[in-house]
């Protein structure tokens, strides 16, 4: 199969343009319907796959870094009277179980960072919706702050994935309707079941949408929103953007390498070792000097390279199923990056740094893949990268030194990053989240930020899941990952998908637990995939047959 | 296939047995190896089916009602050195998918309604683990207030469906060790992979059990700990028991009759129709007087033939798809029941009858059919009934009268039973899941409390869904049903448990959404049930072989 890259730049989109004027930007969706990622469909009407999704990603991330000024964002289509067909229904019907679930997240995790950005940047995102907007196309809308429906007798928003496809709107549809949009639970289940969707006044009433607009005023009429959004704004006048560059990335055959990121891979053993290097530079002497590394400030750097990684195993290592954490460098250096971040927290830009490794160490908390941290001397598991072990389903730490290795024992340092900087899905942190039984022990634990705890003390605050000695160490992680080796792969993901979220739920963890796990199930039903199920016979005239067992 | 029966009595108990002692009653385990629901399996070690758990259910729902004066329940086991092996592997192994997944879901409702018990019948569970409790039996007892171990150097507590079936500890094992114990996420991790289970000091101090005890002290402490809970408990001295007497009920090959609650069963449109009769009793004179009437008490009656209706509908009839709910009676005679119940609150009998028809009505919830109310000319969809329609997935109402019928046109009434007595999973009411987005509409229908609510008014209020004129109804109807049951049934089912949910996640919201859609999800993975499955396997002394994919 070919490599899925999720890097990409406004160069070489196919299927979406941003539009700036002044404080507002219109991102345009105007797919190519010959530019799918795999062939056998074609993306008419503005439908997506994958493909379409990862330059989605990039633009919301580059409006971000690069467009400070921009306040409010509108998404839009390029095509007359077409919204948005959603997902491509030909593409869904050739993917693999795998590609399915993998393409539903990773258009999750771009509509939430949709929100995000509307919600933590101030970057506020409208949808102006000129045509149907129809299951994904109708999802993706959900994610917009505001939802402008043109009120044309014609435009209507939908999710026929139940009649139509006999699937669920599986990106976030059917949990926004209700939690986020509020619609009256007998109304969603009415809305979800009309393949022609609701329009005009009625969508308002229904709250599917905010406005509705007559044709005629609606040009000026999402002008005059989006203006009037962000002058809501908080974003700076006058900062320049910061350019994201290429990312220096080599890819082999067993290893992916980058400036401060190596993914090593062993798939005879399932094994993959993601080591994170701390920062080999000072901490900027100003803010201003922050700006002027752009995207060579190693926490940016970072989480770059990082995102990438977890991607790319996600995407095209599917039969790894564990993963190692380390980190290399020095751990004072990671914290004083992070204290220059907190310094510098009125910055626009350093906001937006935080709140993507937020969303970085989000992605690896929905990752089907076991993260085990490996803390050993000369890693710098500290404050932002601390989080790394946090976020892994076990900790290993080795005690004391290891023979002919002159380095200091291992240490986590915890920093504020860990108290409140980077909330899981939950809304919690993942310290929170871990001590869930014992909230106290968060409070002592604020109270050694900055001191370097070593493996023992570690185990006894409950920081990591084993502290072994050097000669213990080899034996220990062996068994440990044949055993993990030896289990199924899908016990494991259901495993972790419940372990890893103790405590409270929202909107996303509903989306990711919830509706996730509903729509992988009926990904594998065969009233959906079967020979004469909907999904595989959409478009061939022939009408599926359901088994009528309600399950 | 044999009709699965949900109704039995101590006296035909083949695995519990139900021993009072003054006010603590043991609970014991003792299941019959040759008692299973089906052939093909042995019920070794205490292992259960179906079957084990419809005795279970009923021992807790009689000691509730036919035991005021208990007030602590200690579950054991009847077997030396074994307490519980779990669900049985063998019958899983055969069993349909559709049984699996119904099989887990009773077992979910009984382990609730043991805490249910626990925390509003002050009808306290402990738990008294003598000997392994491994996957179900660890489950059993996570659903106890108190969890004591006997410390033999052998006897555990374990989940070990990961390591050796390839699924999930799913009747909320992984939510409840997470979630009620809130152990810490990477103990769990590990826990969850280790086939032997931990005991003694180290169950404490990863907050497995509240106590481990010596075998030399066991029985002493495990009585002197049940009458220390027992003596915290607000239940009545010297209350007499209700006998939950069996059920008048009727199965003929289309329908089956109850006193007040009939099922009507039109298996070539897979449709089924629930009728509730309202009271044809006057509120009995006085609390006495209703315990005098027993489980003839009108709504412990109808709690009672509704819950065995939903449990048979589940259970046995799995092509129905979609259900009608229908009352017929007097508006006011539920009225005056709710207002009875509620004069009597500080009683223990009503305060029971409330929290069953609490639960009776979270079955409905949970049910995976679609529910239609119809609101007609005649219907008594009043206070509690009224919570039916609210529970429905749509509801139909008549606006006027009909030709020839000479009864007053529909109407709703709400009572005080709508505003607080029936939370939901998600802990909220029905209402106020319904109108999440609009919360004052609560208050202004709290207002209304007691006025019947006509087709329009009701339509208005957002209190049903559709409202018709007669010369429409039956077309309306027709093209619902139709529309409805040309749906994919699995399409219906996870699109109905993600829009009933709307708002906030409990652990109970969590165990029926998260956990089991993820084990529904497994249940139908080949490593989990193909001929190289784990579950398929299981005992054949051949190792499962799986793919290595993580999705």
């Amino acid at each position: 199969m070919t490599r899925i890259d999720f890097q990409t730049d406004p160069s070489r989109y196919r299927h979406w343009k941003i539009e700036t004027n002044g404080d507002v930007a219109y991102l345009i969706m105007d797919v190519d319907p010959a530019g799918g990622l795999s062939d056998g469909y074609e993306l008419k009407l503005n439908s997506y796959d994958l493909g379409v999704d990862i330059e989605l990603n990039d633009a919301v991330q580059r409006l971000r870094f690069e467009h400070p000024e921009v306040r409010a964002v509108v998404i839009k289509s390029g095509k007359d009277n077409v919204f948005c067909a959603g997902a491509n229904i030909r593409m869904l019907g050739k993917a693999t179980h795998g590609h399915k679930v993998n393409f539903c997240k990773f258009t999750n995790e771009t509509r939430l960072a949709i929100e995000d950005a509307s919600e933590n940047s101030k970057q506020v995102y409208i949808c102006a919706i000129n045509g149907n907007a129809a299951g994904g196309g109708y999802e993706l809308a959900l994610a917009a702050d505001h939802i402008m429906l043109v009120d044309d007798r014609r435009s209507a928003v939908a999710l026929p994935e139940t009649p139509l496809l006999a699937v669920l709107p599986g990106t976030g549809g059917l949990t926004r309707v209700t939690d986020k949009r509020k619609v009256r639970r007998d109304r969603a289940d009415v809305f979800c079941s009309i393949e022609e969707g609701i329009r005009g006044a009625k969508a308002v009433e229904w709250r599917l949408v905010d406005e509705v607009v007559p044709n005629s005023k609606w040009k000026e009429a999402v002008a005059a929103r989006a203006h009037e959004i962000a002058a809501r704004s908080d974003r700076p006048a006058g900062a320049k953007g910061v350019a994201l560059t290429p990312l220096a990335r080599r890819i082999e055959a067993d290893r992916v390498s980058y400036s401060h990121v190596d993914v090593e891979i062993d798939r005879a053993r399932g094994l993959a070792t993601i080591i994170v290097r701390g920062p080999a530079q000072d901490v900027p002497a100003s803010v201003e000097a922050a700006h002027a590394l752009g995207d060579k400030f190693w926490p940016l750097t970072v989480a770059r390279e990082l995102e990438d990684a977890i991607l790319h195993l996600r995407a095209n290592e599917a039969a790894i199923g564990v993963v190692l954490l380390r980190t290399d460098g020095n751990a004072e250096a990671v914290l004083a990056h992070d204290d220059f971040l907190s310094r510098a927290n009125g910055d626009w830009l350093m906001r937006e740094v935080r709140h993507y490794l937020k969303r970085v160490l989000k992605r690896v908390d929905v990752t089907p893949k076991s993260f085990i941290a490996l803390i050993e001397p000369g890693s710098c598991f500290a404050g932002t990268l601390a989080e790394l072990a946090f976020a892994a389903d076990r900790s290993l730490m080795l005690i004391g030194t290891r023979d002919g290795d002159n380095r200091a024992p291992a240490a986590i340092t915890l920093g504020q990053a860990n108290f409140g900087w980077y909330p899981m899905g939950n809304g919690i942190t993942r310290l929170q989240t871990r001590f869930l039984g014992e909230p106290e022990q968060v409070d002592s634990l604020e109270e050694k930020i900055g001191a370097p705890v070593e493996a023992e003390e570690a185990a006894e605050f409950g920081l990591v899941t084993f502290a072994y000695e050097d000669f213990d160490w080899d034996d220990e992680l062996r068994v440990m990952l044949e055993e993990r080796a030896s289990f199924s792969p899908d016990a494991m993901t259901g495993m972790e998908a419940n372990l890893r979220f103790a405590g409270p739920e929202t909107m996303e963890t509903k989306i990711f637990g919830r509706l996730t796990a509903w729509q992988n199930w009926i990904f594998q039903r065969p009233n959906a995939i079967g020979e004469q199920g909907a999904l595989k016979l959409y478009g061939s005239g022939v009408s599926p047959t359901f088994g009528r067992e309600r399950v």
